[in-house]
């Protein structure tokens, strides 16, 4: 990939997706459940790109989607509705109103009480309601905190004996089927044991409810997996679905798997040129064209990405921040890393910038978001512009 | 504010201005500098929606701009160029380009490196650059590590004895000419005496340039000052404005003050719906329609917005969290604390929420960011209309 030609051509700063790399992530998911029935519902919160979407379903994903806006794009993706599955600790009536109008594959519950809301608005639209239950494993998943998701301290899923509960009420409703049983504990996930405790946790809960004649057909084994940001182990994908298939003997459900940041963080790159140094006596920065509102992540979850500067990666180095010009020292893209002398120019490259990079890029500071470029077969294709400055206010200057 | 009618007028979440305490605000920082010539430039990165801004421009306010979308944007709410100042770390050249072009009061530089930039540009227009130094007085604001900025280990701003090498060297210079001395030492600052330190550090410096035969006219304070989240005992303006004078006898400079917070801060609210509760062995959580998307302090600063249950303050209250919809742990707008039971539908009020709230929103999870409606002499105005999903997918459908 030639950066400065993709830097020349869309400016900076710029999200570079390799969608060779892309398909090949996802595959590795579809082999390593290839011997069982099984769906990767790629995990759109990561990366929701229309052009992402529909590259994935053409390889025949399903989606994960946690907002009726996530489930209409699926949907306008070419992703086929019974392959999308509508999950989220908070969804409101009007969005699940949409999914079972749009009959989606079916919804992951968050509680009894959402439960009760959708049987009734499934009883409205004189539909059967397919759910699933989130069940909340109570395991340290041993990640961000802020990304931990299955400790009961988490707002996520529901205990073991709510959710029998939620199956037999389930059973007995005109206007609910329960097709699938759903866990996830974290995102970013390096070890490999707290996923399979889980797993066989829910596999044994999942049995009981076979056991209770229950006909119950998909286990949603979420998502989570890490990447390597800083030459992390990661957990094989081989291992990892033979991890969760030995927690199911005995048993033959759907397996669904809701890939995110796995499938897409390592094929995208953020570009951002220096627009200068700066030097104290205690400290050096060199300041970027990108900020915080491109790529939240180093400020929100301390998160590293690795980065170099382009054509010197073998020049001497010395330590310092990466910063934006956003007006907060919470505003840096790396801080004490090993960098060699910048000029205004020259590109920095951040790695694994594929997940949770645009996704959460905001306009703060009144500044533009980057625009997105795949890689197609090393052809670069636009698929998001850059935002006009224009579009940031025309919305408000028609109401001034 | 009958924010029950708002909400179903509106729909939520939904960001509420009170415009008449806006004024009362502003009007509060200019009484306090009276006595003396100065110019309240509002800085925008707290708020920058055009209503507010056009009408904050009808009192007489400046702006403090931090890109050139903030100057572009001051500048249509009809603020006059003469107001306008331009700060920030990491401004573009062709942001300088375009603000020298617009010919606004003058920009506050971080750099030596900066200067020479500003310089060439200047050079290539035929003007004579307008320009402050930023002065880093390395003295702790004693505020969150995020938005402390006047220590040597952020990167803001430039040791004192550069600024003078800078303010010598802008004398030379055809194309350069040093108006101005700036300081800002962070955010939500509620302690006076480092400012006052930092206005002596630098008001001695001040008069080192006169001594030096520099006309440097303007004192540019910055701005931070804190508001009570919390119950925090706040800065008197009186105070405020008498500490920074005391720092400045026998000399006359035009006082530039950029609030931000203090100005429009405690004018907003944020209203957002419950959609409903859940609650496990441990734990009971409120779930709203609004998320950290909406309003981001929360999450990223650990911060805490005073909120409480409309029509329910004096109901029985037990420990709960407030989240949202999004799906990670770190979506949370209050944590541990006191609220009485709640229904679908009730209404959630989080105060103080009129600065940093919008401005930092995102679309993450694909959710549309709220509408703002202002209320003037009590009557609302929608200011920004809530965004349609579609919009956030447009730029993807055309090139998909």
């Amino acid at each position: 990939m030639d950066f400065h030609s993709l830097a020349q051509r869309y400016q900076t700063p710029l999200y570079v997706y390799d969608f060779d790399k892309l398909k090949e992530n996802f595959l590795g998911f579809k082999d390593a459940f290839a011997g069982r029935k099984s769906l990767i519902c790629y995990a759109l919160k990561a990366n929701s790109n229309l052009s992402l979407l529909s590259f994935l379903a053409s390889l025949g994903a399903g989606a994960d989607c946690v907002s009726i806006g996530e489930v209409k794009k699926a949907l306008l993706a070419g992703i086929p509705k019974y392959k999308i599955i509508f999950s989220g600790v908070g969804k409101r009536d009007d969005e699940i109103y949409e999914a079972l109008r749009e009959d989606i594959l079916f919804l992951n519950l968050e509680s009894f009480e959402e439960m009760k809301r959708v049987e009734k608005i499934a009883k409205e639209l004189g539909k059967r309601a397919r759910i699933s239950v989130r069940v909340n494993p109570n395991i340290d998943a041993k990640t961000h905190p802020y990304i931990s998701t299955g400790l009961y301290e988490n707002k996520f899923g529901v205990e073991i004996e709510v959710a029998k509960e939620m199956y037999i009420y389930a059973k007995t409703s005109s206007f609910l089927e329960a097709v699938g049983v759903h866990f996830h504990i974290g995102s970013q996930l390096c070890e490999l044991s707290p996923i399979l405790e889980a797993s066989q946790k829910v596999a044994d809960f999942y049995k009981s409810l076979l056991a209770l004649g229950l006909e119950v057909k998909f286990f949603d084994i979420g998502g989570g997996l890490g990447i390597a940001y800083e030459g992390e182990e990661i957990i094989p994908l081989y291992d990892y679905a033979q991890g969760i298939l030995s927690t199911l003997k005995d048993c033959e459900p759907t397996i669904i798997c809701e890939a995110g940041r796995r499938i897409v963080g390592d094929c995208g790159v953020f570009l951002t040129k220096v627009i200068g140094e700066k030097s104290n006596s205690h400290k050096r920065f060199i300041i970027v064209d990108g900020a915080m509102n491109d790529l939240m992540r180093p400020t929100l979850y301390q998160a590293k990405h690795h980065s170099y500067i382009l054509g010197k990666e073998n020049e001497p180095k010395t330590p310092c921040d990466i910063v934006g010009a956003i007006c907060e020292s919470g505003d840096f893209l790396a801080k004490n890393v090993l960098m060699p002398s910048s000029e205004s120019g020259d590109l920095v490259v951040f790695e694994n910038a594929g997940a949770y990079g645009y996704s959460m890029s905001s306009n703060y500071n009144t500044r533009t978001r980057p625009a997105e470029v795949a890689l197609i077969e090393g052809n670069p294709k636009l698929i998001k512009a850059r935002e006009s400055l224009e579009s940031l206010w025309a919305n408000e200057l028609e109401l001034l």
